[in-house]
């Protein structure tokens, strides 16, 4: 299994704090060494880095961290490989354009039965569940969809689109335009909202930050994640089956989905 | 006007040497200041960093210098903007999914008219007039062959294809999968094939390399630029029109074109 780290918000933001955070997952704290993938929104472009080392000794993870990049949107991914090689194509996020945008994705569990569909426009370059997952997904909201529609009708339509894999298996994942990250929970999945009166948060590897001395007092930032990264922060545990829309930091829509011991195959 | 290069091998080659002396002309000894791009493939992955800062000075590219990637097939750029804003969606190289595989591709030149096609599948997301014309290409490719065609097939649709769009202004490419290279020419392209017995190459900032001395026998690199990088090397320049198509290090196919001065539009 994976893990996910999204953020989404209405400043642009330094990343760095949760990034070291979770890519000591990759291979220090945690066991999830196969590799890691990064993508930082800006404005339309989209800069993605990628490593099949593990993230936490990884010499391109250290640069990340050190560039300090700003972003809105950002998602990342540490692999722990259940299906498809070791290799860059099968390094997560994914990307491809829809709708003049790029459109990036991160996906955590596994989905059995996703098979390649031919006859659909995009097609997956590695051998992952979750590339072709990805791609049964940019495909059926292109055919939807031949012009871009408005985001509600763009959540509506993620959600009907994912339901159906999510009933193959687990499927916890971030999406995200650059505008706005969608995040969809089977089993694992906690965001925090972090807005003003900003204090200090507290990291499950004992480094704190007092996010006071770098925020204005407008900023609002989403950190959605498998796991908790801090220990004192009210972090949002969603349901299997929920759903949440992020925008500017903030919640915009929500399907909160049941608990998660209610659905039998997950 | 912007600068290419391109490299197209037989072997994993580190293009360390001829990327040093092509990104100081990103601020140093020429005036391409609108920032870089470079695509390494990496099996069927692709490794993409790009800076809207100039490649000369710009941290990015001493770090991507310091890793000494080695890879089948490179694409650079270096920038200097005549259509679209200096920013990150319209920094070349760009990079689309094309019958599951990485296409990537980069211009040097202006064509005009080539407005964005709303029925076709693939979409800039920049506002170049290289990305417009990237985007045709691959729809057009997309159209004529659903599923993939042989590379000769590849190679002729691409002139066809292209041809039209060349009608427009000056067109200058370079265009990879991974798997093998296409250039095109209007005004300046010229390209290398380095194999054995392997001498010193000496470049025109005046630092050298004994290529011998890291290199088998049985090695192919083919090096493709807008300005032959070294002095000392039989660089072949491109006609107008013409077309080389390289892979494994090797000229596979080939169109030769006219005298620059032939066409006059360009």
């Amino acid at each position: 299994m994976c893990q996910l780290l999204g953020m989404n918000c209405n400043t642009p933001t330094d990343i760095t704090f949760s990034f070291d955070g979770f890519r000591r997952r990759g291979g220090l704290t945690d066991h999830h060494t196969d590799g890691f993938g990064i993508a930082f929104f800006e404005g339309k472009g989209v800069r993605v880095f990628r490593d099949n080392r593990p993230g936490a000794s990884s010499p391109m993870a250290e640069s990340i961290s050190q560039y300090q990049i700003k972003s809105l949107n950002v998602i990342a991914h540490i692999r722990k490989a259940t299906r498809g090689d070791v290799n860059l194509e099968n390094t997560h996020p994914f990307i491809r354009e829809l709708w003049g945008e790029n459109w990036v994705f991160a996906h955590n569990g596994t989905v059995e039965g996703v098979g390649v569909c031919e006859e659909c426009h995009y097609q997956p370059i590695g051998t992952t569940d979750s590339e072709a997952a990805f791609c049964r997904i940019v495909s059926e909201l292109k055919e939807m969809y031949p012009a871009k529609p408005s985001e509600k009708e763009i959540f509506d339509a993620v959600v009907k689109v994912t339901e159906r894999i999510a009933e193959h298996g687990v499927f916890n994942f971030i999406l995200s335009n650059g505008h706005f990250m969608i995040a969809r929970c089977t089993t694992n999945l906690h965001y925090v909202c972090r807005k003003a009166p900003f204090g200090k948060a507290l990291r499950d590897d004992d480094v704190s930050i007092d996010f006071s001395q770098y925020t204005q007092i407008t900023d609002k930032v989403t950190v959605i994640t498998t796991q908790p990264l801090t220990k004192n922060e009210n972090w949002i545990k969603m349901k299997n089956g929920g759903y949440v829309f992020f925008k500017d930091g903030d919640v915009l829509y929500e399907i909160e989905g049941m608990l998660p011991e209610a659905k039998p195959h997950v």
